[in-house]
């Protein structure tokens, strides 16, 4: 049987070495994540949506991802899934908060939808910093976020994690109508975003 | 930058060989779900999960996945993930409630944690049949199911999936039983199963 497998397009690689590789304000992480999430979508390779896995102290840039839905044919592969999944398997953990390492701050372009919350408590990160929470994301490009619980934050907080929301707000849903706007491919009702 | 691959044990496909290619019943369907739950963990290839797609009318396998979480460092590579990511690049589509393809269905050995619950929806089946959803699997393992929105059967069925509990309950607790037995490593305390 063929394994799984989810590519990233060559950009993400040429982007990525192109960074800071120490970034240490929070408003420098998102800036790159934002950008990263424009990007995707223009070269076509996947929908409006990036994450980036920081270590939290320093800044240390882990991984960039985005999301790789459509070119993969793979519904889970949104861009927490993909960055992620990179990280752990470059790493060589499933559990990105183990013994010994620092702590791991995920940064993504909008609030996670119902998938990528779990699995974003599921990797080991720490730290969850996001652009907005709001219904700008649903509203301007008709993805649907899905059911994610009523107190998101507070049942992170139970599992370590902690959450931060706004930075970059107004820079991230100009993304979402630019990507809008340019009438790309919104897959399915029922597919989910990021 | 190397892809995120997420391999599958030789048995899977051994053992897939052996099936029936149609299983009329819903209890065939999840008999054999469960076994292969059991045979996950017994052969120490991951955890005790296991999910099953099939057409949903005639019953034909499409696809047996388990829980590769371990062996391929990547702690979204719950059972229903794996899959559905099969079975979605094995189709060609990242959607499985595509036009013109019959309604699929996924039968798995307990209700999906949080995440999973999210890639289920997003998938494309339009139904979900399961074992359980009480507390035993996570008292009896020790895993986390996570934060799953409370009204996650009435969620689904706004996004035009049915599901089905209680589904031979008693044989997939007895996987859980023995699993817990065998001193099989759970994995962190924050992590998912399935």
């Amino acid at each position: 049987m063929n394994p799984i497998v989810i590519s990233v397009p060559d950009w993400l690689a040429e982007e990525t070495a192109k960074l800071p590789q120490l970034m240490p304000s929070i408003e420098e992480r998102m800036s790159h994540v934002i950008r990263f999430s424009r990007l995707n979508f223009e070269r076509g390779t996947g929908g409006p949506f990036a994450a980036g896995l920081f270590e939290k102290e320093s800044g240390k840039l882990v991984m960039m991802g985005v999301n790789r839905v459509v070119p993969t044919h793979v519904s889970s592969a949104h861009a927490e899934v993909v960055t992620l999944s990179l990280a752990q398997q470059a790493l060589g953990t499933f559990d990105l908060g183990g013994e010994g390492m620092p702590e791991m701050e995920l940064v993504v372009n909008w609030r996670p939808c119902a998938m990528c919350y779990g699995a974003m408590l599921w990797s080991g990160v720490r730290s969850l910093v996001i652009a907005g929470s709001g219904p700008e994301c649903e509203e301007i490009t008709g993805f649907d976020e899905g059911p994610i619980h009523p107190d998101w934050v507070g049942e992170a907080q139970k599992r370590g994690v902690t959450v931060r929301e706004g930075v970059l707000n107004a820079e991230a849903v100009q993304v979402f109508r630019d990507f809008a706007a340019s009438g790309a491919l919104v897959y399915n009702g029922r597919g989910g975003s990021s």
